[in-house]
């Protein structure tokens, strides 16, 4: 392989079909399709390989998930042709056209210097969608909604999940994994019912360990049903391990909408600073 | 069958897997679903059966859908059974028991007399879903979200939707039918730029012949796309004959929001008046 260049991919995925984002084998994957489209496009001898922001787990969506990829400068340039796009618009145009309907290519752009889209990045958003009056239900929305019982107390979930924010240690909302951290600042998270009556939670961190955005959303639910008091969540939190009172939210509520990078000076220390502190087996999600 | 109680029953689906909303023969159809689950919740020895008030063709969705049914006195209690709830309530519970996840009951009520849900309706409220951002396009939506080329004007597109208002005979957006009048009156007509991007499309008349909002639709997008004058739609309905030049548009971008209704004192005279004009084989989209 001759030089290299490397891109920015941003997507979109209904994660309905997907055994999420990481390529198995004998598995329908969101990694092994783009793999298996970029590969194609660029007529790749070598599979083509992506490195994610966020792995999402099997059934979770995403509407801004960030990729990033390093292709030979040769084949890039040849898939864009005599086009008067740019190469990486070509690229994209080239992928929607191999992509299955429930992949979307937002954009592609080459990565400023320094950037990597897992360890670069600064934060996470993800939403999550509860729908609570069952008359109101749109069946067009039953792959990234989770229907409840019972009115939820928007308020009272908010009390709470304010007292799960900064810096802590998140095993008691982490499925554990060898040698990984579970501290991690939770940045943002609260809750808003939106016009068409669905109440959706909005989780922001530094980085996510296994199943703890659905976790946390999970603790927070019996507080809105008045089950729990909004103290609960916390002191589960400080308890420090998994608690059976908590549900592991269904998977098809979640969605990643976001992710944030700091400015483009900024890219190549911040992924030292995460690798440093997370290592290579956690802090992807 | 003994005395009758006339039910009205407010529904939304999810018109991807459907053969439309009238019962076919060895079809998928979302009357041949609420019949059958109807039938069975009730113990019925007779199919029972539903009137509604728009017709929704294949591949279109409601989220505001109305019917009507008449059912036994004596099935309808016996349904209730023993619980506290009314038994429209009960009834509501247990069809959403057998119904599959891609309808949704809202409701159940008794109907007021006169009620009729197809002919008393003053008229239907649908809405049409267009991305035109194709880097924006939410896969999550492509199920009622229809995805076109080039940036949409969407103030030309109003333009042109305001100058088909009022009463006319809009042969030209009808699949023609041996009988039945194409007279309608379009009471609004207007395209909107959603919070997410997408164009959306409001289409209000008293009543709809087959195919029409597709059609009009399929108008006015020419419009916004700058391939056609604002003045052309109107022409094409003055001219009064179906134009090739007319895209009928997916069925998945359209969904049956509203129905409305008049004041319960009015409703058996909405009736008779919509029967009058309208006749058995007509208006009821």
């Amino acid at each position: 392989m001759g030089a290299v260049v490397r891109l920015r991919i941003d997507l979109s995925y209904d994660g309905t079909d997907f055994s999420g984002w990481a390529a198995q084998p004998g598995r329908r994957t969101v990694e092994g399709e783009l793999s298996t489209a970029l590969t194609t496009v660029l007529r790749s001898a070598d599979p083509v390989r992506v490195t994610v922001a966020g792995r999402t787990d099997a059934g979770v969506h995403a509407r801004g998930q960030v990729t990033h990829t390093d292709v030979d400068v040769d084949l890039l340039a040849m898939t864009a042709g005599r086009s008067d796009r740019s190469a990486e618009e070509a690229l994209g145009a080239r992928l929607s056209g191999v992509l299955p309907a429930d992949i979307v290519v937002r954009r592609v752009d080459s990565a400023p210097p320094g950037f990597d889209a897992r360890f670069s990045a600064t934060s996470r958003r993800y939403l999550y969608r509860v729908a609570d009056d069952l008359s109101e239900h749109d069946p067009l929305r039953r792959h990234d909604t989770v229907a409840v019982r019972g009115g939820l107390d928007v308020a009272a979930m908010n009390e709470a999940a304010f007292q799960l924010l900064g810096l802590a240690d998140f095993a008691a909302f982490c499925k554990r994994r060898e040698g990984a951290t579970t501290v991690r600042t939770l940045l943002a998270f609260a809750f808003t019912r939106l016009a068409d009556g669905v109440v959706a939670g909005t989780v922001v961190a530094d980085a996510f360990c296994h199943s703890m955005v659905r976790s946390l959303v999970g603790a927070v639910l019996p507080v809105g049903q008045g089950r729990r008091d909004p103290e609960w969540p916390a002191e589960v939190l400080r308890a420090g391990r998994r608690d059976p009172g908590v549900l592991v939210m269904p998977a098809r509520g979640l969605s990643l909408e976001e992710v944030d990078y700091p400015a483009d000076v900024e890219l190549a220390a911040r992924a030292e600073e995460s690798r440093r502190r997370r290592g290579p087996a956690a802090g992807a999600r």
